[in-house]
Formats: structure tokens, sequence, C-alpha cells
């Protein structure tokens, strides 16, 4: 079967059927999931196409005309999106078949993860509806599609920019989290897709279409089983070569392979065979929602480094202890300077109270403009360096003068979106004080700097375990060119 | 040695001679360290006694008369606070001893950190002179120390209130950044005591006199290096026993052994000795400020729960698979409810799209704060139950009203501080969305929240670690007690 056109039309659809929305449905009618709040996320991605209302206890809903069932509708359905209750569902089904309208985003949930019997068994009719009607489901139990370009979405609030990052999960929270909180990280979609239990298409269908998708460059990944390991791992391997996938495989404890069956009903699996599959893949393994976030960003906009050997500047003897720790535990190695570059850093900077080592404990340059910029080239210029971690301390800067703040925010920005030594750069930002200005500050710019580009952590823990992640992608993709070529 | 009576003067001094303040300096002459900035710290934190500054070429410094050397004070000396440059530390100890003011915190950096051999050798001198003169030095190159209730600081903006943790530390950044944000996790301090390069008094000295303070009841460390290991590990182990010891031992990977010679100039030591020594103490092993925050908030205010078994209430069905994983790794249990829980539950939570069983994926409940009551109570009075995660989501509560929010957090945080099941519990809060209202909302309570006694961590991963770590100390201290009993 050969998906690709027909799932065109279900990532852009002009014509939606929504069956199951209430008589009573009205826009803003508070926040909440399917029906009527289906329609108003649509209507606030601008969607430009029809959709029709189905429910046979009503002739009008939200302005426009409601239909009793999906075959009344007088024109082909692209997308059928079905809110109804889980015992409704069979005859929802065996309606789109008699519309031909093919192309359908359950929501319902309640079958074979709620673990009741008669529940387990209204989930082996709908499988065969599905199959004896050819029906392309997506879920059911999911929170379907967000298509920004398309005006397709399911939540409230989403972000009407696209991106090329593709998100595809087994968790509608998830996806929910991941649409609205990306832009924290300057990450926007191109698709996100919530696929729940996944009775027709799994993983490796979306995957199909995403290895071909223009508008898709990174791919992030939740998945809490799989149907066909083999094609996955196929798939995977294949697609990651030229678009990377940042992939977080849950439940692989027994307690999480538990909450895995009374989510969606999948077979988690080992953990000994899904470290096995990121080995041979090369994916990029990531274990949260804000690892996947921070991962997302840092494929988007960092330059990769040609090595894993780390420079990180703070303030604080204990703090560089911290960062040498933190980075070494995460695969980076932190070595010395160069004899030159500690001379010359030497002609500017006192030995007592600082470190010109790496870690550099040089905090007092925040202070000063032009002594930052030094002392930042001379560590870029270092061939020891591959990549550096800058963290300013908002309160050492802020201490020079006010305006200091900005000057210094613009200088490191400019530097980590790109450098004349190409090296990758990196920003955190610290504080020792806990001042009201600092905290906002800090809290605006680790949210505002990445959508424009700049790569911004809001912990050297995260820096660093994202630095080693993007290392380790290329040196496999390099490692994989070779023994091609 | 006894060191006790002595030490209680250092910690309560009522003279105290400021060794190498500016003649220009003046009060609020912005953020720095040493000198002047000390003097303007005591004043903040209204210290009663007298402080004389000291300083050849002035003869009044911050409306007070300036002396230029400490012998020429009028008047026995309890403590001298140096920030002379190091080559002029030798003379200024020369004359302490002359002086008969063998207190002394010694600002001063630049010894043997630096690497450099003439200020290898001039820390020799120095070390010399102190031991010449039975000089009790706290320091060098150290922030020194921290007592509010004494009137004693040496940072800018400190809090004025004392609580029970005690912070040993061998980082000044490490000191400022902790008795400025402690107050974010509740945490409030009755000494913090930045020491350095530890010439003289170590962490082993320091944790003499704590184990007798009774305005101490948790004590946190951050070690660099230690002289007399023996001596840390059987008075760790014994005091541990009454007050939890939370020790951060920095400097365990290559590179951070590197960067604590550059730091302090100890010896770090090896990762396998000090595992040895968390087994035998049972202090409580964490490896960030973060998490020693989170420990000293979590020892102070929480129940310690009877057993490692817990549930997490939860909003979304990938998001309870996420807390089971992490939760299990962190070393919690997370078993299923009793039959007879699950049946109560089973009566207001409909089975689509939930789950009951544990992690509880039942997030409308927070929507109607009678059903969270019913549902908290029933989860509490389970017997297969020793804690509790509670992880509302603000944008669902705030849904049903925001008066709602009021409620929901007020019903929750009287549950963490106690209930009538005698359960842990504590607080997790989250959001799907991005708004502005609740991203400053959910800052507010994580801050504010823990200076009322209610556990709120940041992440489930916090939480389940940290509780997992109470679990361990009070199951260690009570095979202890079975041991010798």
């Amino acid at each position: 079967m050969t998906w690709n056109p027909e799932m065109e039309v279900v990532f852009h659809p002009r014509v939606v059927a929504m069956v199951g929305v209430s008589a009573q449905a009205t826009r803003n009618s508070g926040r909440g999931f399917g029906g009527g709040n289906f329609i108003n996320s649509f209507e606030q991605l601008n969607f430009t196409g029809r959709i029709h209302p189905v429910n046979p206890k009503a002739t009008e809903i939200m302005g426009r005309k409601a239909y009793p069932r999906v075959s009344d509708i007088p024109e082909p359905v692209d997308l059928v999106v079905v809110s109804v209750p889980a015992q409704a569902l069979p005859d929802v089904l065996e309606d789109c078949i008699i519309a031909n309208a093919r192309n359908i985003h359950v929501f319902t949930a309640g079958f074979e993860e709620t673990g009741l019997p008669e529940r387990i068994e209204l989930g082996h009719r709908v499988r065969e509806i599905a199959v004896r009607g050819d029906l392309r489901i997506i879920g059911p139990n999911c929170m379907g599609l967000y298509v920004p370009a398309s005006g397709v979405g399911t939540f409230d609030g989403l972000p009407k920019e696209s991106g090329p990052v593709a998100f595809v999960t087994q968790s509608g929270g998830h996806s929910n989290w991941f649409t609205h909180n990306g832009p924290n990280y300057g990450v926007y979609f191109s698709k996100s897709i919530s696929f729940g239990n996944a009775y027709v298409l799994d993983s490796t269908d979306y995957l199909e279409y995403l290895a071909d998708d223009p508008e898709t460059r990174i791919i992030c990944m939740y998945l809490e089983g799989v149907k066909d390991g083999r094609k996955l791992l196929r798939q995977v391997k294949e697609i990651n070569r030229t678009k990377p996938v940042i992939l977080w495989k849950a439940g692989l404890t027994q307690a999480g392979s538990r909450a895995v069956a009374s989510h969606t009903a999948s077979l988690a699996g080992e953990e000994a065979i899904w470290r096995g599959f990121f080995a041979q893949t090369g994916a990029v393994a990531v274990s949260s929602l804000e690892e996947m976030a921070e991962a997302a960003m840092t494929f988007q906009c960092v330059k990769p480094p040609e090595g894993n050997r780390v420079a990180v500047m703070v303030l604080g003897g204990g703090t560089s202890v911290a960062a040498a720790d933190i980075c070494s535990r995460e695969g980076l190695e932190v070595p010395h300077l160069t004899d030159e570059t500690q001379a010359e850093l030497r002609k500017f900077i006192p030995p007592a109270g600082s470190s010109i080592r790496n870690p550099l404990d040089t905090g007092l340059v925040f202070r000063d403009i032009e002594l930052l910029q030094r002392e930042v080239s001379l560590v870029a210029a270092d061939p020891n360096i591959d990549m550096l971690i800058l963290r300013p301390h908002m309160d050492m800067i802020n201490s020079a003068g006010s305006e200091q703040v900005d000057k210094v925010v613009d200088y490191l920005s400019d530097f980590c979106k790109g450098n004349e030594y190409g090296k990758t750069a990196v920003l955190v930002f610290h504080s020792f004080a806990n001042e009201s200005w600092e905290r906002e500050l800090r809290a605006k710019l680790e949210r505002e700097l990445p959508k424009k580009g700049v790569p911004v952590y809001t912990s050297l823990a995260a820096a660093s375990r994202t630095l080693a992640r993007l290392y380790r992608y290329h040196r496999v993709q390099r490692e994989l060119s070779a023994a091609t070529s």
C-alpha cells in the first residue's frame, strides 16, 4: 500500500466532518476536548476549508448547517473527526464506509486500555469495521492532527506559525504540551500527530510520509509500543541520516510498562531491545518532553561541533567544578586550554579568585564587554576547543549597570548564532541573587532568544547533555558516511 | 583541642576588624566582594556589635574610625575579616598574633590554587604563621560566615530570617546561591560557612560545632576535598542519626578533579571511596545545589514515608507513563491501588480517557473540588500506598473558573502539610498551556508555598528523587536503630 497521496489529503483536508458535536456547542465554550472545541481550534488556526458538524439532533451548530450522518453531507469528505461515546463509534464508522469517507481521526477513547472485557470486545468490533472498510483510522484514543499550515488542530490557543519539526506521539497530552510550549524553545511544527491506540495507522505509517515531507526537517517521536519493530528500525535508520529522529521510548520500567497498558494498551517492549534499537539506528534518545524540546531546538539552530571538547565559562569556583563534573558525565571532554591561550588570558585576568584553565572561572569579565569579547574570542580560537558553553551571571553583569545587560546579551547571542571561529556556542543564564527583576529577565530571555535562533538552556546539565547528543549524532553520521563511501 | 567555646565566639562576634577596606568605600557601593561590601552586609543584617575598619591610609571609613593595624584597635577583637591582596596577608596575620586576634576569616585568594610557584610558596608562609600563632583561619579563598541571628554576612541582600539548616561549603559561590535562593525552597539558615582552601579549620571542625548546635537540625555540605577522611566518616555517621547530613561531593570525574585543584587546591578523591562513604554513613548524596535545596526543604517539612510505595495523580496518559518510569528509576514502587479503592474510584470516574490503577490519570477531577477531595482521600487511605505525588494542572483547574485555583491550591496545600491518613504528600504543579498568567502563578506558588511548609517541586523527577532520598534515609536509620537495640 502506498500511503503518501492519501496521507497528503489527511494532512491538508478541505472538507471536514465533525461527528459528535453538542447541539449547544458555542465558540470559546471553555477549554475542553472534542466536539465544538475541535471546531474552535480549526477556526483559531484560520482553516479555510469547510467544516460540517454531524449531529442527528441539531440543524445548525456554531453557525454551520448540521447533518444527521456523515453520509448526508453533500460533498466528498476529506477528514472525519469523531468524538462520540465509545459505544456509538461502530455505527459512525459503518456510515463513513457508506459515505466513502476513509480518513478518520477517532478521538473517542475507552477500549482495551480500560481493561474491561466489554470494552476490549468493542475494540475488536471497531478494528473489524476498519479493516473491512479500508478505513485510515488515526487513533482511537488520541488528539489527532495539528497542521498549522492547513489550519488543522484540536487544542485551544495553538501557535499559527509553522516550523520544520514534526512530532509523532502516542500521547495526546504530550502533543498538547509540546505544541504549546515548543515556541519557548524556538520550536514550531510542520505536523504533530497524536495517534493513540494505533488500530490502523501506526508510527511507521506516519514516518513513511514524514520521510519525504519537504516541510519536515526534524522528527520527534514519543512511543509507548510499536506493531512492526523491524520496519521501524529500518525506517528510522534510513530517515535519521537526513532528518534527525529524536525518540522518547517510554514504559521501559516495569511500572511504566503497566502504565502503558492502561494508556494505549501497547506492548512496551524490553529495555535491552530498545538499547539495541538506538545503537543500530543512531536515533537520538531522550527521556522527557523537556529533553525532546531542547534537542529539537539544538538540532534546528546549533552548528554541529567538530569534536566533543567543550570550554565552559562560568562565575564561581564551585560552579566550575560542577560544570566539569556535569560535562564529563554527559560524555564531553573538558580539556585545558593551550598554554598560548592561557598566557593571553593571563594578560588581563588576575590569578587570584579565578581560573583560566577550563572551566573558566572568570565571571568578572561579564562586567566589561571588551574583556568579555577578548576572552570569548581567545577561547573560541583555541585549537583544543570544539564548543563553548557560556554562562553569564545576570547579577554580575547588572552590577556594571543595567545597560550592560543588553550589551552582553546581544554580543553573546550574535556569537552563538555564528562566529568567525566556526565554533559551536550556546548560552545558559544564571544568577546568585534572588531578585524578581533578575528572575523575570532570565525567564524572558530563556523563552524569547530561542525564537531568534539563539540556543539558551535553563541549566548547565541541559546544555551539556544536549550538546553531547548533537555531537554523537553527527559523529555516527560521519562514521556511516565513511563506511559507505 | 576543644573547638566549641572558641567557635561560639566565631559565630557570635561582638567586635569585628575589617582589614582591607578601601578608604573610598561607601554604603551600597554596588555589588562586589570584600572590604566595604562586607561592612554593608553586616549592616544590612543589623549587626549590633562594633565594626572597626583597618586601613593604614584612612582615618575614617563609612562613618567609622579606621585603624592602621588590627593591633591598634583598643579592645579585644572577636573576628578579623581580611580582604587584602595575597602578598599582604602574612603581615596582617603577624599583626593578628600581636593583637591576640585569633579568629580570622581570610577572603583573600591567590595561593596554590593558581598553580603558580611563587603563590604556592606564599601559601606555605601563611600556613606556617597560622600554626605558629595558633590562628583559627577560615579560608583562605572563601566567603566566610553567614549567621543571620548574629548579623554576620558577606553578601548583599541576604535574608534576615534564621532557620534550622546549616551549610558547610568549600565554594563561596554555592554559599551565595544557597543563602539567597534557599527561601524559594522554604530553607533558612542557622549558619552558612564558606571555608575555601581550609588551611586550618576544615569541614570536620565545623561539623564538630554543628553537631551540638541547638540552632541546627539539618546539615548541608559541599565538599571538594577533606584532610581527615576517617574523622569525617566517623562524624557524619554519628551526626546523621539525629541531624540529616545532605552532602554534595564534587570533583569525582577526572575533569572535575582537575577543576578542584584550580579552585581550592584540594584532593578530590576517588568515586569508589566516596560511594563507600555514603554507604557507611547513610548521608544523603546529592549532586547539585538544586537537589540540595530540594532535599533540605523535604527533610525540613515532609513527613517520612513508612515505605517506598507511591501513588501519583496526573493529567494525561503519556504523563502517567512518564511518572511511572521516573518514580521507578528513582527507586520508588508504583503499585496498583487495591480493588476496593479502584471500585470506589470507578463510582465517579468514567473508564474512557482515564486510568485509576496508578499512576492515576484522572486530571478532570481537578475541575471539581469535591471529586478531588474524594479521590485524594480514597488514595491516601489505600493500604498499598505510603506517599502521594499530586500534580494538578493549572490550565485544567482554571478552566473551571479562576476561583477554583485558590480552592484547589488551599485544599492540596493543607493536605500535604498533614492529613488524617498520616500519609506523606507533596505537590508538583504543571500545565499543558503556555500562558503568562499560568507561568507566573506557577512560579509564584513554587516559590511561596514552601515558605509555608508546603513541599512543592518543579518537576516530577525532583519530587520522586527527593522522596526516595527521604525514604532511604529513614529506612537506614530504622535499620541502625534495630541493629543497636
